[in-house]
């Protein structure tokens, strides 16, 4: 989503710019107006809160070819009789990454005391101390981006690349962002005050940010890095404790994920009991999302689930936010410029972690002009794509494995259901059995076209690797096919009239819109959540901040009155005991007319009545 | 809270300043420069949304001297043998309202459907449109100030002067608030953008803010005119429908105010439709809160219905905001100046309403300096209360009846409990048998001191008038105190030292606190709302508009790319297909660096791979 097409359409021919031009020539210039523009802003340099050094063991099993033993027939999650124990596995290879004690209920309850403990201090530190921690979480991240990525795919059975783009990038972009605009959205908000001229003219309001105290997430499997980075970066920030839940699927790597933040934590005198993870079976996961000492809750997971944490999370009155998944459509109008392009973007969004992207791209919705030659573009580039793994092979690999089997039935099904209401499967929609890795979690690249609304499949978030295109008839029907599905968490819209483009923005019943781009809303730090059935509240740039901060509304005298001795005082005619019913009546009364009528003349008999005392 | 007391402290002398001289010299002064500030700002004066006359049938039982028939022995809400209907009456005097059919199942289906549909048209109107809406309800009120409070004083058992303050200027305020800043708040909000420079270069960022659709608010019987009008208003603003359920217990009055808004509506040609207004009895109270027709939810009461609300909207992932409860403390420390006005405006926060607010005063923390003195006096004043109604008779009035008398055994209980255990009761402390009016529900206006956390009325919200004093060792003591329960709504903080009193505020675990003041942060349009079992979530002001929006992110090229017709890319090293993978890493990872390393040695290293294309 970086490089740059760049055309000259007012001179009627195309310039296609060398990559070699953008980077030697376009990429230094703007370098420079960074420069310019980082040295003059306070967060630029600042040597009281430059990173620091952190250091950390390498998993042995984060290492290229690593020869870990892998778990025959079929890798599963559960332990045989032993039901708190958690199976970690690679679900790419199908190793064995170790047997984890799921974490008790005692263990939980001990967990959240003693992060409220740590929370005590951490709510007094300065935003240079909490620059400092995130910037030096962001040099070990820059510094160590392969073991970063190696951890990641080992869990999760993506690629290198996939995790590059979706782990380590958008978690270093919300670091950078919080550096840079921290600080700044956490201010105390100045506010206009009553309205009413009389009030208005005494009394100064504003809003203070302050930390909730132990706010917690329970977070889903598909990014383990990146879903646990974001709610520990933007807890730390605001100055709060943070208790994770991972996902089951994902513990091997959490662990390791938190180890390095906790170091970091350690290396800074800080108190490492800041974050704390756990993980267990749903059983237990109730007792978590219902415990008394968590002050706020961020849920990424899916709906059914989230129903089950929001009504557990009355029972204590905690707020929450709830993440769940999309239906997003990649929106093709028929003046689009470069087919090509977007079709590289549209894979990108779609298959990039094996499909399993909260804002993956869902559905293509494309208009009939171009819609088949869309169709030829994504049948020759789909049928190129190599799956397997690529932490111990040097082979070209496309897409990596998906995180367990357990949901390939339902795809196949879905696809299965497609097809029989007139859709054509181009390539794919089936499990694919790698021979290097058995027990490895593979869906095919799968291409599925002249989808409608009469499938499933277009209702259905379908979590995999699976491109389905859509036919509109009009612009309107586009939009119209966008919305008719029950979730609504990002669109991407592509055509050449940008104010048409902003124009449907509008009408598009979701949390986000990318125009003319894929997802960079996430990126770019706008607040991040859907609508309909893909949860609310947001997390991400400002109001992820704000939402784990209690608001506190305060009201004051202005300065000017205080430096005079001036004080709020209940006006005679209506002081206890009330003298008399009808003056008192008439007094306020009257006060209403004097502050809010618009008429000059009410206003002057109001203010005489008030004169005479309500009389 | 409005006169004003002069302190001229440096001069060594006081010099209090008469009425007279406050209306006819310093208002006139602050009225010319507000004059000055509204005819230049945008919405001070403007044809196309001056106000509106409406007209509407006066209801009989709101006129003086009403001679309807008193319900004996004892009023209730529950019709016997009718399940389904609901009787009002008038808790000060027990005469009869009427009896309602409870709203059924299928008439709520219908309500929200056609709230929907109205909402379609009003979701596109302008901000003229709405200001002119809310300008000639403001008008209505303003003319008819005496009507709304008998209607509102009739079906709660208030006197006209809490009515007058408590019904009437709050909704004024909020709506002249609106008017003034609604617009502005709605904004699309331009944002900061991706703070990688690569990325940030290219791409714009905002928010936009749209109507959620139906939002709906189940509301408190309090307030019955401002606790509807608020969330009417807020709903009306903001582009949406809104469906409120109002408390059994003020089912009269709810419907006259909803006709009033409705009134309103069709004078102005507006689908009237937009409000609608729902009661029942619990059983069908979760048919309504888990209803999929609702896009929000504004919960105004207790915690434990809270809690099965939230449970409730769960099931359709309703987002909701929650305002229960408080036990709001009103400190005073011993360097106060004005012992006696402090107390007028305890008095007034305590036992405005017979103490029937969420934000009344509970509990009066002093040190012990001041303890004493403020005990004589607040003796002598309570011991005055005159208690009754003001609607049909003109015999002075302080305090009116509260909605029921289900809560007065509890209420006795919370006195006996703390007498038992050292509290001094001053007076009051048990029901009122009004010799006039034998079916009302009165309690005494009652005074008890040397109250500690050891008591149960240190916990419990009381919700009625008692005012409670508690004698606190320290400054640190009394927050200690005012900290040490469940709550977390309001706080009021009275010293001479303001540097010491603004750091105190944050100190204090609640949403709100005033300075010197009590409850002016609800007046001044701050958000409003609780922590901890106070609930969560903010309506009132800025936030309280945003929050009946869906924010929707959306993030598009800068105008200047657009004009030079540069669109976003897949770089070429990490288009699929992967042509080499060590070369996709590569080049991504040096994007990481470029974009996110503060040191300029890195970043060159990375700009050199970039242009080998990450090899």
């Amino acid at each position: 989503m970086i490089a740059i097409d760049l055309e000259f359409q007012h001179w009627q021919w195309q310039y296609q710019i060398s990559t070699t031009f953008v980077l030697f020539v376009i990429l230094p210039f703007l370098y420079y107006v960074y420069c310019k523009y980082v040295t003059s802003s306070p967060n630029g340099y600042n040597k009281l809160e430059s990173p620091v050094k952190i250091t950390l063991a390498i998993p042995e099993e984060a290492r290229p070819n690593w020869k870990g033993k892998r778990l025959y027939p079929k890798p599963r999650l559960i332990v045989e009789n032993e039901p708190t124990k958690i199976q970690s596995y690679c679900p790419a290879t199908g190793q064995d990454l170790g047997v984890f004690a799921a974490t008790s209920r005692s263990d939980m309850d001990e967990m959240i005391a003693k992060a409220a403990k740590a929370q005590k201090a951490w709510a007094n530190s300065s935003f240079i101390a909490r620059r400092k921690l995130l910037k030096t979480l962001a040099r070990y991240i820059l510094e160590n981006q392969e073991i970063i990525a190696r951890v990641a795919c080992r869990d999760s059975g993506k690629t290198k690349l996939d995790a590059s783009m979706g782990e380590i990038m958008v978690t270093l972009e919300k670091i950078n962002w919080i550096v840079a605009h921290g600080e700044r959205c956490l201010r105390p908000s100045q506010r206009p005050g009553p309205s009413n001229f009389l009030l208005g003219f005494m009394k100064n309001a504003e809003v203070r940010y302050e930390p909730m105290g132990v706010v917690s997430a329970i977070i889903s499997w598909n990014y383990p890095f990146h879903n646990l980075m974001g709610p520990i970066l933007a807890a730390l920030f605001t100055g709060n404790a943070i208790v994770v839940k991972c996902s089951e699927n994902v513990v091997w790597s959490s662990m390791w994920y938190v180890e390095m933040c906790r170091t970091a934590l350690k290396t800074l005198g800080i108190d490492e009991d800041l974050i704390q993870l756990c993980y267990c079976f749903p059983q237990d996961a109730n007792y978590f999302s219902s415990h008394p000492g968590l002050n706020h809750l961020t849920f990424i997971g899916s709906q059914p689930i989230a129903q089950h944490v929001v009504a557990n999370a009355a029972k204590q009155l905690t707020p929450c936010v709830v993440e769940l998944g999309g239906k997003d459509s990649f929106i093709v109008l028929d003046d689009v410029k470069d087919l090509n392009a977007i079709s590289s973007i549209a894979l990108r969004g779609t298959f990039q972690s094996a499909g399993q992207n909260c804002i993956g791209i869902e559905r293509v919705i494309c208009l009939p002009k171009v819609y088949d030659e869309l169709v030829q573009i994504f049948t020759t580039r789909v049928k190129n794509f190599r799956v397997g793994s690529d932490i111990d092979q040097s082979d070209e690999i496309d897409m990596g494995a998906m995180i367990s089997d357990n949901r390939f039935h339902q795809l196949e099904e879905l696809i299965s259901d497609a097809v029989s209401k007139g859709a054509r499967l181009i390539h794919g929609g089936k499990p694919y059995h790698h021979p290097n890795y058995p027990s490895g979690h593979y869906f095919e690249p799968t291409l599925l076209v002249d989808v409608d609304n009469t499938m499933k499949i277009f209702n259905q978030e379908v979590f995999g690797p699976i491109l389905t295109m859509i036919k509109a008839n009009s612009v309107d029907h586009a939009i119209e096919l966008a919305n008719g599905c029950d979730y609504g968490l990002g669109n991407s819209i592509f055509g050449s009239n940008f104010r048409q483009l902003s124009s449907l923005a509008n009408q598009l019943k979701s949390g986000n819109v990318a125009i003319n781009d894929f997802a960079t809303f996430y990126v770019a730090q706008l607040p991040f959540g859907g609508v309909k059935k893909s949860g609310y509240g947001k997390f991400g740039g400002e109001e992820g901040l704000l939402g784990l901060c209690n608001a506190k509304s305060v009201v004051m005298d202005k300065p000017l009155l205080r430096m005079l001795g001036v004080a709020t005082a209940i006006p005679p005619p209506i002081d206890y005991p009330i003298r008399d019913d009808k003056k008192a009546w008439g007094f306020v009364k009257s006060l209403n007319v004097a502050g809010y009528d618009g008429r000059v003349w009410a206003k002057i008999k109001a203010f005489t009545r008030l004169a005479k005392g309500g009389e």
